[in-house]
């Protein structure tokens, strides 16, 4: 067997598609997790240039590093300088009812791309994973998929450039040759190295990878792409995610296509600190788009690990620990004003702001963005989950 | 790793879907074959029920042996005779242009069975499993598909009780739905217990098992079947295809869905003899449905292992050894009248008639057999393979 690549059990921390845990119970070390990936790190010029290709401010999940890493964006961006636009590749696998904030950030992101490019873009839900790995009916990952359809819609995304499509439901033609081009490219060893796999895994596990990989290839929906073979995609995602597109970018050339570019961020942390992911398992290490204010309020207060010293005299004293504080990291995915976190920031470090003062702005800012969240799902009818989902032809996607 | 059950690699007699080879050049072992696969003998007793419940002569592929095992036939047979009527599912990997005799002989026993029973069928042309073992273009592998349903209806299936598709055209929706469902209940370990895949075979081969399985379930064709998902299925096709059909019976309960049903032929000997399979990479191994009057009559002359003496004073003393006599096992297949091959092979065996007289019997069964295929094939149109590939209903499926 080769080398298992990015499957880093052997150094401790765990990063893949399905499980992520920082070594001993500390944090995630991105800066490791960059080095064994191979992606390079996204520095202060790309979010420059963003700025400067898009006129407009860019976006706080970009300016603050949410958005960390990538792969190939210069080219992304050197195209788009000379006119060639591109498109944009995200997803999710509907594993439950409700999405949390940790799953908000990607979709978030690409609605700002979206706008700011202005260029088409396809959602992969990947019903068929979902029904594998967790075990669920047929029936139940559509209806999930259906469910989290919904609140990717109530991100804000123009359906004149935006196709949502479940796996069920899309997989076949060109899609499905795609896939078949990419299997042939991979072998069991290959995939074992980079996703971990083992013998007594079943072989829906084995057989999924391409079908995460082909929406990279604009080929895969001539409904949208007919005769662009040569479009170029950018897949914003959680780094979790690199490992089926590290395999994407691979088999890419060999089967005559563009590698995909991919825009990666951070993972959003659990309540109780910054060790890995927030876990669907457990409802209070995470703020669900289903929270009430109440729930915000309670989950916030009692479960939100902080950096605040254990007296008010010692805080005074000594200040709050930002390096490892929830609500800050909370605030500075969430909280748009600059001048304000940066106010929060020193004035709590300082310890002149007590941890219950930044856990109420923390509250107001969630409780804000949910209820804003929870608006714009109730206006999502099955009527427009319909139009959506549709496969149609988008004429002015790239307008 | 679990025993190789089906993969008979260790005892030298190698049978799987893309190897058929008998122990130190001798023999196929059939009895060892029904042994190790678990299926059973095909015995009079259920070729004198086939001819009582379809009040026709029993086609002479079953009442000479050539179908030979068989699956769970007594289940169809008695659901049959209740009047539950079962379909038929049987198919191709279109890896060459031109069909040999030997890829002929399950879908002229397929016709006889539509015709007897009065049953739908679905034939599939796997061209993505060509494409993937052969390094065939999808292109190629579909333009194959398409030239092969060609010689597939020259057979003289029923338009109006049969559906041919090829899995890039068709696999999606509740195909594919199938596939998954499938694909979850069968381990890494136990198709390289099937199919001996190892670590450096691509993933494409992994995840085709599911493809060939899921025609055994009704609900895969909505347009044909729907609301009939206790509709049974009968396989017919040469034993290399049992692994296949081990693997999705295993799983088929599991899923709620019967186990399909298989009537399983002998393999149709090469003119060297009856060490395996025809090989299409020897052309003057087997006898093709485009071969010339003048080819087939070359190919027997020359080619054809036979059991006569080595010159006409020994074979009039010790007769032909009709055991390793090609055309004989050939005449077996297609000279339909019983009295006049009981003739032959009386008088061949007893040194009366002289192996030149064989063969020149032979080259005429051959010849005409071939020609009314060419015939056949010619009078089929591109329309008529987009009628019989075209994804509709098919009302009259059961009269």
């Amino acid at each position: 067997m080769e080398k298992k690549e990015g499957y880093l059990q052997e150094e401790e921390q765990v990063v893949n598609p399905w499980e992520v845990s920082a070594k001993d119970g500390g944090k995630i070390d991105y800066d490791k997790l960059i080095d064994k990936f191979g992606c390079q790190r996204l520095d202060q010029s790309f979010v420059d240039r963003v700025q400067r290709l898009t006129s407009r401010p860019p976006h706080v999940f970009l300016r603050r590093g949410v958005f960390f890493a990538h792969r190939d964006l210069n080219e992304i961006l050197d195209a788009y300088e000379r006119g060639d636009k591109f498109y944009l590749y995200t997803g999710r696998g509907p594993s439950s009812e409700a999405l949390h904030l940790g799953h908000l950030i990607p979709f978030m992101f690409t609605k700002y791309l979206q706008d700011a490019f202005k260029v088409p873009l396809v959602i992969q839900l990947t019903d068929d994973e979902k029904c594998m790995w967790k075990n669920l009916s047929v029936e139940e990952s559509q209806r999930l998929a259906r469910e989290n359809a919904k609140d990717i819609i109530a991100c804000g995304f123009d359906i004149s450039k935006t196709f949502i499509f479940s796996d069920f439901d899309y997989v076949g033609g060109a899609f499905y040759k795609n896939m078949v081009k990419v299997a042939k490219c991979v072998t069991y060893n290959k995939v074992v190295g980079i996703f971990g796999f083992t013998g007594e895994d079943h072989i829906g596990k084995v057989s999924f990878p391409p079908v995460q990989a082909v929406p990279s290839f604009p080929s895969s929906f001539p409904h949208l792409f007919s005769g662009k073979d040569d479009l170029r995609c950018l897949i914003p995602c959680a780094i979790d995610q690199d490992p089926y597109f590290r395999m994407t970018r691979d088999v890419a050339p060999r089967i005559g296509y563009h590698k995909p570019a991919l825009i990666e961020s951070l993972f959003f942390p659990a309540l109780q600190g910054e060790t890995g992911k927030m876990s669907a398992s457990d409802p209070n290490s995470a703020i669900y788009v289903t929270d009430s204010a109440k729930d915000i309020k309670n989950k916030v207060n009692k479960h939100a690990f902080t950096g605040g010293q254990e007296s008010i005299e010692k805080h005074r004293q000594y200040g709050a620990n930002l390096e490892v504080d929830i609500p800050i990291k909370y605030l500075n995915f969430f909280l748009e004003d600059d001048a304000e976190l940066e106010h929060i920031k020193k004035e709590y470090g300082a310890g002149r702001m007590l941890t219950g003062e930044v856990k109420k702005r923390l509250i107001e800012v969630l409780t804000e963005l949910v209820e804003r969240h929870r608006r714009a799902r109730a206006a999502v009818t099955d009527e427009m989950v319909d139009a959506f989902m549709a496969v149609r032809p988008l004429p002015n996607m790239f307008d």
